[in-house]
C-alpha cells in the first residue's frame, strides 16, 4: 500500500506522505522546526513570491539556453510555478517562520513542490527528482540566500500595493472629506490637554490628514530599496553558477510576472549579508503605526463622554459597549488601531535588532524579518479599512457641546496680546479663571478695554487664522 | 429553512449560522474586525481560561446563592463550560486579537456560547437566552473588564508551566549534563573576541546553565504578579453587582481547577487599569530570551568552520545546509533560536508600550498585550525543545581542534604575571606574535625566565581555576 | 620645564598633563574615543564604585598576603582609593562611555589614578609605576573584565539606594495619603474613556499606589541578581591569578564598605560573559516607568480643562504655561515624568538588545549598559521627587465638577442589572442619552421600576463597592 | 547689595542672580525640574538654532512692520541673537531635557536672555523687559508650540551636516578604497557561520560600502521632512497673533542663515502636534546604526585571534587590550561603534514612542525626541570618525591566513553543480569533511571526474563571479 513515498536529499531517505508534493528537505524541517504556529503562508504572501521567482527563473534560465530541460519539461515547471502563485498548492507549504534563518527550507520546499507537481504533470514519478529536478532545474543559478531575500522583496511590494497603499489613502482621503465638511466649525484647540486658542474642526483634522500623507511618503520611498532584487548573487553574492546575465534577466521576468517596478540590485554581497532595506521599510511603516495613533487616540478623546468627556464628535456605535454596564458605547474601533499600532512597534523592534546581526555574507534572520515586515503590512491595512468604514466615515460634529466648549474657553484672551500686551492679557485670564466668570467680564473690570474693543477683538473665527495687527 | 437563527443584543437583532453556537456580539465583532489572521485562540489558551473562569463563577455564584437558576441549569451551564476548558467548542471562538481593547467582545463570545450550549443541553432555543442568560447567568456578578485580565493570567500561568518551565529546564538540565561531562576539557578561552587564557569546556558551558538558571528564576518571580486576579472587580474595580465575597471565592476555585496558585488582587483598580504583571512576565521572559540568543550565538560560533572556523564542537547535522552548496551543514536550530529571541525582543516592546497606555479605570490593549506574552512563551518554550532534541543533546567536543588551539595561543603568558610581572609578560607576548614562535621559545629568548619555570608556571589546567602564587 | 610628564605602557611612552594622576592608557584614550559627550562620570557612580572596589580588593589581598608592598604603601594605596570613594579625584576620570566594551580604559584609569596618588603620597615619582604599580598592586587579582562589572552593580545598586527607593516611596506614600484623604469623594468612573460606574477618588488614587508597590517589589526583587559580584573571576572567569579565596573576601569588604548585601557569584563564567542582572533590573525599571506614565497620564487628564476637559482635579500651577496663551496653567510634572518614562522605555531597549551580544567569555557592551542603567535610576528618582513636591502634594479634588459629572452620568443605570436584567437596563440608558434626559426619567417613562424604586437601587456611593442582592 | 536682581513674569517675581542674563521663567524651571544631568545645550546645537530662529522672526517682523520697535532696539535684538548663535552666551542657558514638553521653557530662555542682553546692550535695566520685551517683542507672533520645534528642524539638519554626513561619507570612502585595493585576494566566503564558496576580500567590503551608502540615502531622504518649519503656526498651527506672510519670511531667513534648505510646513496643525519627521530621521539613523553594528561585527571577526579566531585581516593596535593579560590587543573601535549601535537603537525607541503620544494640537515630548535624535547624530557622526581614523585606514588582509583557510574549503564543490549535479557533488563533500582529505582527493576517490576535469572547474578565482557553463 501507498500511503506514503520515499523522498531523498543529500542525507538519505525518508517517506512522505503520498498526497504531498513537498520532498525529503521539507519534511525535515517539519520534524525539526515544531516552533510556533505562524506557518510560511502569512497570508499566502511568500508562497505566491517564491511561485513567481521560479517562474521567471525557469524563463530566464531558458532563455539564455542554461536550462538542460525540453520545452515540454520547462512548460510543465513553469505550469506548476503559475500553481503556486493561483495558491492551489497552498496545503503544500507547511513550514513555520521558526526554520533556517536563510530560509533554505522554505526555498527547498518551493523547489520540491514545483518539481514534483511538474513530474506528475509530465507523468514521472514523484520523488524520483525526474525529469525536472528540484536543486538543478528549478534552483537553478540560484541558492536559497538570493532567492528568499528576492522573494521577501516580491511578497512586501506585493503586499504594499494590495493591502496598504490603498486603503491607507481611503482613510487619508475620508479624513481629508471630513476636514472640507467641518471647515467652518469652530471649536476649543487643546494643548497640554488644556484649553488652548480656537482651531476649526477641519484645521484639526487637516492635521491627520498631513500626516498621513506623510507616512504614505516615507512608506513609498522605503519601497524603492525593495525594488533591488538579491536575485543572481547565488550563494554569497558572487553568481556562482548562474549565467552572468540570469539576475538581471530573472528581475525583469519578475517586473512582467508582477508589473511592479523591480531590478536586480548592484551589490548583491549586501543583498544577502543586510536587509537593511527591510529595516526601512519597517521603520517607515512605524511612522504609520505612530501617526495612525496620534489620529485614533485624538478621535476617541473627541468623542468621550458621552456625558463627562469631551464630547466635541460623535462616532459611529457598532456593538455594546460592555458586558456590564447597559447602553454603553466604546470607541472600539480606534482601540482595534491603536493596539495595531503597538504590535507594528514591536514588529519594528524585532526587524531593527534582526536586521542588525548579519555575518559575513549571510544575515539568517530572513524569515522572522519577513514575517514581521508582512504582518505589519495586514495589520496596518486592516485595521485602516475597518476604521475607516465602521468610525471614520461616521464622524460628526457634536454641535451643541462644541459650542458650548467654545463660550466658556478662557484662552481667546490670547487675542489681545498684540492689542494690550501679554501680561495684561494674563491678568484678564487669571481673573476670570478664579472668579469662573467669563472672559469679557473679567477685561471690563480690570478695565484694559472698552466692551467695544472686546467685541472687535476677540472673535473666535478670526483667531483661526494668521492676521496682521 | 433554518440554515440562520436570529440573535439579539442590546442594539438589535442578526443572523447567525444555525450551528454556531456564538450570538449577536460576536457575529458583529466578525464583522467590524476583520483585521489581521490570529484568532483569539492563540494555541487555545485564553478559550481554555475563559472556561475554567466562567466554571468558577457559576460554581461561586451558586454556592453564594447568587444565581437565580434551578440546579441543573447550573449544571449545564458548567458542563457547557466544561466543554469550552477541554477545548470541544473552540471552532466557536472566531475572534481575532485586533477587537475591543477590553475583549469585551471575546468575553461575551464566552458567554453566548455556554449560554446557548447549556440551552441546548437543557433542551431550549438557541439565542432564546433562556433559561441560561449570557449576561445575567454566565457573566454574572462579573464584567470584560475583570474577566479578561483574569483570563489573561490564568491562560499565562498556564502556559508558562505548560509550555515554558519544564522544557526550559530540560535544556537547562542538557547543558548541565555536558558542563559535567567536559569538565576536563581545557581549551582556549576568548574575549572581546580574541584569544584569551585557558578554560574548560565544562566551565564555559557551565556559564550557559547559570544563565538560564537565573532567567528561570526571573520568570518564576514574574509569575507571582500573575497569581493575583481582577476578578470580583467587575466594570471599575469596585465590585458592583457582584456578591462581596464572589472575587475571593471564584479565586479559590479558579485554583482548585487548574492546580495553580491564584487569589483576588488585593487592588481591584489597579488589576483593570494596568497590566504591570504582564510588563514584568514579558520582561523576564525577555531575560530568559537574550540569554538563549548569547547560547544559541556561542554554540554556532563554537561549531564554525568546519574548518575555516573556531570549530572546537560539533554539533548534529539535521537536514542539507544549502540549496546550492553541495554537503554544507548549518547551524539552524540557532537560527531559529535566535530568530525567536527576536521575536521575544519585540513583543516584549509591545508588552511595555500597551501597558503604559491605561486611562483612568482600563487599560484597552489587553488582547494585544496576552497574545505578545503568550506567544513569547510558546515560541521560547517551542525553541528550547527543538534545540535540546535537535542540537544540544549532540554537542561533541572536536578534541583535536580545541588542542591544537590551546597549543597555539599565546594568552597563556598571563600565567607569569605573578612571576615577572606584566610588563616583562606583555614582551614575551609581543614578540611571540611578532616572530610567530611560540610563547617559551619567545620567554627564553628574551631571557626573563629559565625553561624549568617556563614548564611550572605555564601549565593550562593550572590555569582554569584561582591559586595562591 | 616640566608641563607634561612621561608615562609608559606595554605600547610604549607618551606624554600626559602634568597635573593629571591618569596615566599612558587613559591618554590613549583619550585620543582614540572622542565619542560623545557622557563622561565615565555618570553622576560619579561608577567612580565611586570603582574606587570602592580598588579599596576592598587591596585590603582583601594584603589580608591574604598577595599584595607584596609595605603596610604605609598598602596604606597610601587604600588612601588613594578613599579619595576616589569620596569624589576627591574625579577630575582625573575624563573618560567616555563609549569606549572599550569590557571598561577596560576606565579600569585601568582608576588603577592609574590610584598608583600614581599613592606614589605621591608616598614622595615618589608619577609615572615611575613604583613602589605602587597600577597593574602589579592596584589591579592585583583583577581584570577589568570582573572588576568592571563588579563595579557596576556597586553603582547601580548604590544608585538604586541613593536616588532611587525613597523617592519613590515618597511618591507613593503621598499619593496612599490622597487615596485616604479622598476616600469618600464618589465621582464617575471612565473606560475607554466613556462613562462608566462610580467610584471614589480615593479608590482611583490606591490603584496608582498599587501600582507603585507592584513596581517597586519587581525593582527590589531585581536587585537581588546584582548583589553577586563578578570579582574573583579576574580574565575569563576562571579566577587565574587571583588568590582562591580573593574573590569572597573582596566581596565581603565591598559590603562592609558600602553597607549593602554584596557577595561572590556562584558562577564567574555567566558574570563576565552576560549582564542579565542588568537586564533583568532595566525590565524592571521599565515596570515602573511605565506605571508612572500611566499615572501621570492620569493625572493630567483629571486636571484637563480648565474649562474645556475633565478638571475633576486641580494641581499646581507651579510656572506660565505659554509664552503666547496668557494665564495658561500646563501639567508640567507630568510632562517631564511621562518623557523620562520614554526614556527609560528606550534605555531599556539598549539594555535588552545590548545584553544579548555577549560571546563566548566576555559581554563587550558593558560601559552602555551601565550607563543606560544609571540614567535610567536617576531620571526615575529624580521626577519623582519633582513630581511629589510640585504636583502630587498639590492634588486636591474639584468638588464642584466631580459633582456635576456624576450627576450627569448614565452608567449608574448598571445598578439596576440585578433588578431589572441587563436587557431592559440597556433600554433606559440608551433613551436616557438619546433624549438627553436623566436615568430617573427615563426608567419611568419606560414603566420599568418605580420612583421608589429608583431611589433605593440607583445610590452611587453604594455602587463604590462589592453588594449582595 | 546686589548679587540678584528682581524678574517678574505672569506668576509674580523672583529672584536671579545678577549675574545671569535669563529671567523669571527660567528661574523657576531651574527650580522646578532638578531631572537628570542633560541640559539644553546637547553640543549646543538647540541653543544655537533658537538664537538662529529669533534673529531671523526679529527680521521677518520688523519687515513686515510688525516689530513696534526703533531700528537701534531691533539691531540690539538681533545682536544679542548673533551673541546667542555664536555661543558667547551658552552659560545662560542652564536647563535641563526634562521640562516642560513643549519647551515652553527654552523658549522663553532664549526669549529673556536676548531680551536682558539687548537691553543691555542699549543701556537699559535688565530685568525691566523695556525696550525689548521677551514676549512680545523676542517672541513677537510666535509661540513655544512653533518655534520649539522650529528650533529642533534646525538644529538637527544642522547637525546632521555638521556631524555626519561627511564623517560617514569618509568611511564609506576608505572602506571603497579598501575595496578596490583588495579586489584580487580570493577568500573562504562564509554564510551560516559556515565555510562557503570563495569570494574576494574587495567584494566583501564593497557589501559595506553598499550598506553605508544606502544608509545615507535613507538620512538624507528623511532630512526632507526636517527643511519643513513649524513657524507661523503659535499656539495651535492656526498662526493667530503672526503676520499671514511671518512664517514663510522667518523660514526664509532661516534659510539664508544657516545655508540649509527650509520653508513652512504646509500643514501647520500637524506640525506642532506630530513630529513624524523625526520619527522617520530617527528610523533611518536606526538603518545606519545597524548596518554600522554589521560592518563593525565583520571586521572584528575577520581580525578575530590572533591564532585561534578567523584572523584574515589585521587591524590597527591602538592601546594595551588588557589589564591583566598581557599583550592582548582588541578590537576596541569596534566595540564602540557597536556600543553606539545599541544606544541608537534605544533613542529610536524612544522617539517613536514619544512620537506617537501627541494629542489634540500638541505633542509634549518635545525636548526628550529633540535630544534622542541629537544624541544619535552626534554618536554615530563620532564613533565613524574614530572609526576611520584608527580602525578601517589601517584594515591590511593577512595573506598568509586567508590562502591558508581558502586551501583548505570544501565548499569550493559548489562548482561542480553544473558539471555533476547537486546530488554528487554534495557527495565528495561529505566524504572529504569525513575523512579530513582534500577536495580533489575525494573527487577522484568517487571517480566522479577526471583530475583534469577538476582542475580545470575548480578555481577559486573563477567561482568570485557569475559564469556560464
Amino acid at each position: 500500500m501507498s500511503e506514503t513515498r520515499n523522498e531523498t536529499d543529500s542525507m538519505g531517505a525518508l517517506e512522505v506522505a503520498a498526497g504531498s508534493y513537498w520532498g525529503a528537505q521539507t519534511q525535515r524541517s517539519i520534524g525539526n522546526f515544531p516552533i510556533g504556529r505562524d506557518t510560511f503562508v502569512w497570508g499566502r504572501s511568500m508562497i505566491r513570491a517564491l511561485g513567481i521567482l521560479k517562474k521567471a527563473a525557469a524563463q530566464a534560465n531558458a532563455e539564455l539556453g542554461e536550462l538542460p530541460l525540453e520545452k515540454e519539461q520547462v512548460d510543465a515547471l513553469v505550469a506548476a510555478a503559475d500553481e503556486v502563485i493561483r495558491g492551489d498548492l497552498d496545503a503544500h507549504f507547511p513550514l513555520v517562520v521558526f526554520q533556517t534563518g536563510s530560509g533554505t527550507q522554505s526555498n527547498m520546499n518551493s523547489n520540491e513542490v514545483i518539481s514534483n507537481r511538474a513530474i506528475e504533470l509530465l507523468g514521472g514519478v514523484m520523488g524520483s527528482k525526474s525529469p525536472v529536478h528540484p536543486n538543478d532545474h528549478v534552483n537553478r543559478g540560484q541558492s536559497s540566500n538570493d532567492t528568499f531575500p528576492t522573494a521577501m522583496h516580491i511578497a512586501i511590494v506585493w503586499d504594499l500595493h494590495a493591502l496598504l497603499y490603498d486603503r491607507v489613502s481611503r482613510l487619508r482621503d475620508v479624513l481629508a472629506g471630513k476636514a472640507v465638511a467641518f471647515a467652518d466649525i469652530v471649536k476649543v484647540g487643546r494643548t497640554h490637554l488644556q484649553d488652548a486658542t480656537p482651531i476649526t474642526l477641519g484645521q484639526e483634522i487637516s492635521g491627520w490628514v498631513a500626516q498621513l500623507d506623510f507616512a504614505l511618503e516615507q512608506v513609498r520611498h522605503s519601497e524603492l530599496g525593495l525594488q533591488e532584487l538579491a536575485i543572481g548573487g547565488t550563494a554569497v553574492g558572487t553568481g556562482l553558477n548562474a549565467h552572468p546575465r540570469f539576475g538581471e534577466l530573472c528581475a525583469e521576468k519578475i517586473a512582467e510576472e508582477t508589473g511592479f517596478t523591480f531590478r536586480q540590485a548592484d551589490n548583491l554581497f549586501a543583498a544577502l549579508s543586510a536587509h537593511d532595506a527591510l529595516v526601512a521599510v519597517s521603520g517607515s511603516l512605524r511612522v504609520l503605526a505612530m501617526a495612525l495613533m496620534k489620529i485614533a487616540n485624538d478621535v476617541r478623546w473627541l468623542a468621550s463622554g458621552p456625558r463627562n468627556g469631551i464630547g466635541e464628535i460623535t462616532i459611529p456605535e457598532n456593538e455594546p459597549g460592555s458586558s456590564i454596564m447597559p447602553g454603553k458605547v466604546n470607541p472600539t474601533q480606534c482601540e482595534a488601531m491603536t493596539m495595531v499600532a503597538t504590535r507594528v512597534f514591536g514588529n519594528d523592534a524585532t526587524v531593527g535588532f534582526a536586521g542588525s546581526q548579519g555575518n559575513f555574507q549571510l544575515n539568517v534572520y530572513k524569515p522572522v524579518m519577513a514575517h514581521a515586515v508582512l504582518e505589519s503590512i495586514r495589520l496596518i491595512g486592516d485595521t485602516c479599512e475597518a476604521f475607516t468604514d465602521h468610525c471614520a466615515v461616521g464622524i460628526e460634529p457634536n454641535i451643541e457641546r462644541i459650542q458650548d466648549n467654545l463660550d466658556r474657553n478662557l484662552m481667546q484672551v490670547t487675542a489681545l496680546n498684540p492689542h494690550i500686551g501679554y501680561d495684561k492679557a494674563a491678568k484678564i485670564a487669571k481673573k476670570a479663571h478664579a472668579d469662573g466668570s467669563s472672559l469679557r467680564e473679567a477685561a471690563l473690570d480690570l478695565g484694559y478695554l472698552s466692551e467695544e474693543q472686546f467685541t472687535q477683538w476677540v472673535v473666535p473665527i478670526d483667531m483661526t487664522h494668521p492676521t496682521a495687527i
